[in-house]
């Protein structure tokens, strides 16, 4: 079954999509965050909300029932809060739709419908869970609402691909050794993002940083920044900002221009110099989250190299009870 | 015009109140996230969704309309993010209604109806913004669902005052000068929290410590912690955990056992030690964010006589251009 089918099995079994809960922990939720964006931008019949599943489980929406369409996502499978919110939302009468990447876990159990994914460095971005959720919100916009922008935004994942693949080396070229030498120098620093992009300026941070490479960060909201977070600014505090190149690109381009005034210590990694900039700006609004996934983990590369940190190195996942 | 008032007025304008969506910018807006969750937890007629307004902006929800509420606050009254979402929302013929400490600033500009607040130190919780916004949406729960639950909210808002003028002495003795010697000897350290109160965690981080003390640090959701984060966690890294006393505290409970285990270097500041445990569970949950806005003033102001910082001091707000 591809998303399409995913898409019909979903149409056919709910009379309307009224809200649909995006469910999962950690770098799984962070994926589902595009597509929960782009419904509430362009759908007026569907509300989405996203959640880290433990607040959902302890507090589920009032409003979740039999037209609520519940996708969650645990990426090895057996994530106890995720699976947990599956439970919780069938007994609900919502329509539950999981995915993993390994067949047989407890979100594979059979009980609801469960979208098994590859999960290799030849996986094409049509077939990862960002990419996925886009494309089936696409189809049920498009059934629902007359949403007239599916196609686009198909093309747009299929581009994806190769952006990226050409990206990789130039932003290793470009930023690889000043992130290094900057991480060695800063035991702290702040990422900003905006927008969707968000969810992976949180992500370079809880996932890439804090948890493949112990590099204390912390992560703002580039509107945010205005209203609080920038009076740490100064000569010495090291920011890495993710320019975004859709929408929202106002909003990094005034963070962008206070920084440059404000601290030396400023790296940029603007996704519309590496290709972004190729898409409709509709489209990759919602697409620039997947090209940051994948600088982060570039980045990340680079530096556990240079720290000697293997980046699936863990010393409490799964290796200690919590 | 009391909130009773307000609200009437609200429900006599809107035939049905689909969406309520708030909008502002920093602590403005983290004021607003406790009557966010209390909708969604608690209304299976209303969907609530909250934005940092230059997001609104650039990317106003789908479903915002005739039957969405738009509840905006900018306490110095001319926030230029807050008051464009203001007239946006106007214009797709929403309800506005604006909140303010500076009565006849562009908030108050008699184009929506705006309610202007007093924020003295001696000003009831009933009468600011958060304990206001609670109210509001338990008279409209009450009116649209049958929600049954607003005395006792009203209740719980109005006992608060006694708790946290207790619990001020309290929390400086008990916790002040530690936390004091732990900021002299960390340029950088992690707060957590869970569920409402994660945006007085958010609000520790981002207006008390970021922008009133220039102390760099990170706010981390307490259930996402175990999905990421935690690998951060060793001996010399310190942890303030926000431990609240409502229904999302076992995710605080869990946080802290790995913490207690995992670093030499936590503080818990537990609500329910000081008094948020004789309010109503259901109750608590939402207030417990207003309890810990006050604690993070209390430990601001205590670090900012330790460090001869002046929190009310800034280098960049109302000081430059940006």
């Amino acid at each position: 079954m591809n998303v399409h089918d995913y898409a019909a099995q979903v149409l056919d079994s709910m009379d309307h999509v009224g809200n649909v809960y995006w469910v999962a922990c950690g770098g799984s939720m962070i994926d589902l965050y595009p597509a929960d964006c782009l419904i509430n931008a362009k759908s007026p019949s569907m509300v989405s909300a996203i959640f880290t599943a433990e607040e959902f489980n302890l507090v589920p929406p009032a409003a979740l029932g039999e037209d609520s369409l519940v996708i969650t996502c645990s990426h090895g499978g057996n994530t106890r809060e995720t699976v947990d919110a599956c439970r919780i939302a069938r007994d609900k009468g919502a329509y539950v739709l999981g995915m993993t990447n390994n067949a047989g876990t407890k979100i594979d159990s059979g009980d609801w419908p469960c979208w098994v994914y590859e999960w290799e460095d030849d996986t094409p971005q049509s077939e990862r869970p960002a990419g996925f959720s886009l494309a089936l919100v696409c189809d049920l916009m498009a059934a629902q609402d007359g949403y007239t922008g599916a196609d686009a935004m198909n093309q747009g994942i299929a581009q994806l691909d190769g952006i990226i693949a050409q990206a990789i080396p130039q932003v290793v070229n470009d930023l690889g050794d000043r992130f290094v030498e900057l991480c060695k120098r800063h035991d702290f620093f702040y990422i900003l993002g905006s927008g969707p992009t968000f969810c992976q300026t949180y992500g370079f941070a809880i996932c890439s940083l804090m948890e493949m490479q112990w590099q204390n960060c912390c992560y703002i909201n580039a509107a945010e920044y205005f209203h609080g977070p920038l009076e740490c600014t100064e000569p010495g505090v090291f920011y890495f900002l993710q320019k975004s190149s859709g929408v929202y690109r106002p909003i990094d381009e005034r963070a962008q221009r206070f920084l440059e005034t404000y601290t030396d210590t400023l790296m940029v990694l603007d996704s519309a110099a590496y290709g972004m900039d190729q898409l409709d700006e509709a489209v990759r609004t919602y697409l620039d989250p997947i090209f940051f996934y994948e600088m982060n983990v570039t980045l990340r590369g680079v530096r556990g190299k240079a720290f000697d940190h293997d980046p699936d190195y863990r010393r409490y996942m799964g290796k200690v009870e919590y």
